[in-house]
């Protein structure tokens, strides 16, 4: 069934932080959203690129070299292997765009390692 | 260089329409900008499934079987060998994301098949 999905209606059916859902997948990658508040963990994907969207709010992502501030209406590409931190001191909503295979902490498993799953 | 794309100053820099222009790119995919106005051509893509976001307006894709309508803050993923027809009665901002493989105009080689480059 292909059918038009709203982001806003999507996010409506979870509040939690950190825990990407999926609403999509085309060529093996998966439209994920997510709500993010507070600091993230350092972390770099070995083989994914990843793609952030935010839609709401603004997004800092920490890199070892500075740091980028994502405005609404911006995306940013971080390039597989490029160490990240996602920081939100505000709470931002971003849409992602990544692998199938892509775990959300990358190379680090830990207490934040979640599994996306289908809303 | 890793640095945030504001899409609404991308979409500043070109005017015309069906002419996507590339804004990104990840694991072999191409983020797109396209401002998409009046009646494209059907088409299929054999091998490529192709999301569209609308950022502004509001699209009507045609299919075989029944006509969709995204608006604005929606997605939609048209998979691979499904013949559409993407329609915009006023003009629409969309934001496409497909394999750098793919061609606009899919299986039909015409007078809109362009090639997509780089703003």
């Amino acid at each position: 069934m292909i059918e038009p999905v709203d982001l806003n209606q999507k996010f409506s059916l979870f509040s939690e932080s950190w825990h990407p859902k999926i609403v999509g997948e085309l060529n093996d990658n998966y439209v994920k959203l997510a709500r993010l508040k507070g600091e993230f963990v350092w972390h770099s994907h070995a083989r994914e690129d990843e793609l952030f969207m935010v839609l709401q709010g603004k997004l800092k992502i920490r890199l070892r070299d500075g740091d980028l501030e994502v405005a609404e209406g911006q995306i940013v590409i971080i390039p597989h292997g490029v160490e990240h931190l996602p920081v939100a001191e505000e709470e931002v909503q971003v849409l992602l765009l990544e692998p199938k295979s892509t775990v959300n902490t990358g190379d680090q498993e830990n207490d934040r390692t979640v599994a996306a799953e289908w809303i």
